[in-house]
């Protein structure tokens, strides 16, 4: 608390006192000493999945979290605090395993099953597996080959990839469409290579489609080890054959909200700055770095403006959108809400990496003089790690803001992406897989590129 | 193998028909891809790790490394390998524990003897406790305050600190003197805080000292959890009493080995570059990260050169030094041998930070032109990550060659360090706690500087 107090004195002094790019250059200092002293996101974190852990739409889990996280806000205090509702999809995992039968025996899969996918129904399903090497091998298979069969794609992630997004991204058409292409072909079921990049025994589940007019198969991940074994066999075994047993349940939509705190703005109250991150998570366990810490890392942000008594010049807006994972329609809404009241949404931030070493920040602009001045406080902002302003995607979750105003700047918060894919949408995503001070670096991260970004914007 | 073969065409082509900087681009890049694609630095890491284990200087395991890494050295092929003969300490922890008794009972403290420390005997020892916030406060302490009880020092890290390293430095002092200072003035054992920033229940051992004429007391360092615990009662309760049981054999000093292949530099044979990591470890753990992944990223350099068919300007040194832990004994003996051969040191890089995600490359030269080149490389090879090439420390075991040659420039990997100190020293720094892709990408960084060096140093 003595350390606290001593850190208020010196901000304030520094505002009194200091040049302009000083006070800048302190308040980002004291941003940094906060998070990393106090760990307040850590410890929020821990909460959030020790004792409520996975959050997926539709689930009581999600709504205790949102219940949680508006309790949270509340307690820390902003200009207002609302909720909006939001439809959202309500898909359940039921019990599910799979094997198959080769020259080496019989090799129980590590799979699961792909989110929105449909079960086997009350059986298990047996057929034969045909591989492919990417989606576009099986678009341009003979669907004789197909028919009646168990198809299996088995795209890895391009390594060579020095950002693990650039690889996920290459992939991801498999995870999505592999149901949808498999099934034109009569093929009866998909499998797919998780999306991931570690060699374990722990499958990756993901958003999936159907398409109308096309049949709906079940659509599983297998982990990375199940992959590389079953094609293994398939390379010396043309009889292998193999079994399916997915249990899934589809309910009707369900209603779950956003939380949104505001701080209103001093000077440009109708000038709206938002900084997102999504509180729903995949069913597998607890959302820790999915997106957890982007959920802890922006009630910390609030909760840092208001320890250091920051009014902000433009409004403020920390907002915990609901279903990213499976539908996005917690932004979808953010949009259209903000559409609906002509809200001048100028700017907004997201943190949906991971809680990991901070690296810069993705922009996604057509403001080259704002993206110019960013770039110009790289010599300071690298003594924290942050050195990679580069154009890029701002996230899943502020994309929609486009369509509010499309001269909006967007930026996604851009942690080192080496160990992302390892626990992304996996039982492995815990809070033990999060380390303290890279969490909390990527919270004062976010505090302080929105003050710079709100001094300095106009 | 056929993605091999298309690299080195891509290589090869690229060195035939390009400028020389995009050969130089070129030949960086292959060795990301090279790294990142074949992952042969990891695949050693498991095999030092799981086969071999903690190799403290003294030991069978040390020598069981050397043997094994001269085996491999042998089969990538070099023009020289060969073992320097060092002669090293020969300590030896026995079995250990301690209890402190206080209002809150009977406590267990995780504890583990400081390296170098003696034991307590065959019987335990038993006092009240004293506790004082770091050395600086112990050593203006009263005599009669500490004469016959256990001294703890519990200075922890300063989490300000953005790199860990300076955290550790600042408190460093408390673990290698806190024996010395705390027997001056009539303590019977010193206990000191792990020198980690992880909360948990791991001691972190490390080197310490004694002195001649000052009584050589027990010294161990307990777990931050423990350390807390301690202290939180300790400010309750005048009255705790503390057990302590620590066995420790120091034997005659040992026989050991430095392991050097050697690239004959095809223009300037006689200028030498080292790239060192230190292939002892402290007996807990496994020695991953220190020091493991500094000699699987040597060995892989090498490997790198010659599989690209890559020849050398000047003589580059693969040197894996024996005893960085508990006395450096390596770095000397290889210095002392460069003296009396008359050796020209031109450069020398070391990796002993971890196996973290790099960030770039401390640098410690008195040529500022070459700095100035290094640091003029940034703009591309940020896209690996590495931004970072400020002055700073090159490293313990390359430290000796500035009395080989007081201008020798000097590089320090300087990978993330958020987590480096969560498994320094302690029985947690096994394999698991390496991520494949952060331990390549600092692979590949050394073979791409040490290249770039090769290439323009002059």
């Amino acid at each position: 608390m003595r350390k606290w107090i001593l850190l208020c004195a010196t901000i304030s002094s520094a505002f009194t006192l200091c040049a302009q790019s000083d006070d800048e250059k302190d308040f980002v200092e004291a941003c940094y000493n906060y998070a990393l002293t106090e760990n307040k996101a850590y410890h929020d974190l821990e909460y959030l999945c020790k004792n409520i852990g996975a959050r997926l739409s539709g689930s009581e889990e999600l709504e205790e979290a949102i219940e949680w996280a508006d309790t949270l806000l509340n307690g820390i205090g902003a200009d207002k605090i609302y909720r909006q509702d939001v439809t959202v999809p309500h898909w359940e995992r039921g019990s599910e395993n799979g094997y198959f039968y080769s020259i080496s025996g019989r090799n129980k899969l590590k799979l699961t099953a792909l989110g929105g996918s449909v079960g086997t129904g009350n059986y298990k399903i047996s057929a034969g597996v045909v591989q492919f090497d990417s989606l576009e091998e099986l678009e341009q298979a003979d669907s004789n080959d197909i028919k009646g069969k168990i198809v299996f794609i088995n795209k890895p992630f391009d390594e060579t990839f020095i950002n693990t997004f650039k690889a996920y991204s290459s992939c991801a058409s498999q995870r999505f469409w592999g149901a949808v292409k498999a099934a034109e072909k009569g093929g009866i079921a998909v499998l797919v290579r998780s999306l991931s990049n570690s060699h374990d025994k722990h499958p990756h589940t993901g958003v999936m489609g159907y398409k109308e007019g096309v049949d709906s198969i079940p659509a599983v991940a297998l982990s990375l080890k199940s992959a590389d074994k079953l094609s293994e066999d398939l390379k010396v075994d043309t009889t292998v054959s193999l079994s399916l047993r997915v249990s899934t349940t589809i309910h009707k939509d369900a209603l779950s909200h956003n939380v949104v705190a505001e701080l209103t703005g001093e000077e440009y109250p109708d000038d709206i700055i938002t900084v997102g991150a999504h509180i729903d998570s995949w069913d597998l366990g607890e959302g820790a770095h999915d997106d957890g810490a982007g959920v802890v890392q922006v009630i910390e942000t609030l909760r840092i403006f208001n320890e250091f008594g920051y009014k902000p010049k433009h409004t403020i807006r920390f907002v915990l959108f609901t279903n990213e994972e499976n539908g996005a329609r917690g932004a979808q809404r953010y949009a259209e809400i903000a559409r609906s009241n002509n809200e001048n949404h100028i700017l907004a931030l997201e943190s949906d990496r991971g809680g990991f070493s901070p690296r810069g920040f993705n922009l996604d602009s057509k403001n080259e003089a704002l993206k110019a001045k960013i770039r110009s406080w790289k010599p300071f902002l690298e003594k924290f790690g942050l050195h990679d302003f580069s154009d890029g995607y701002g996230g899943v979750d502020i994309a929609p803001l486009k369509t509010v105003n499309e001269n909006i700047t967007l930026l996604g918060l851009n942690p080192d992406s080496q160990r992302y894919f390892t626990h992304h949408h996996a039982d492995n995503d815990v809070f033990e897989a999060v380390n303290r001070r890279e969490l909390e670096l990527g919270t004062a991260s976010i505090a302080s590129i929105i003050y710079l970004l709100d001094q300095n914007i106009k």
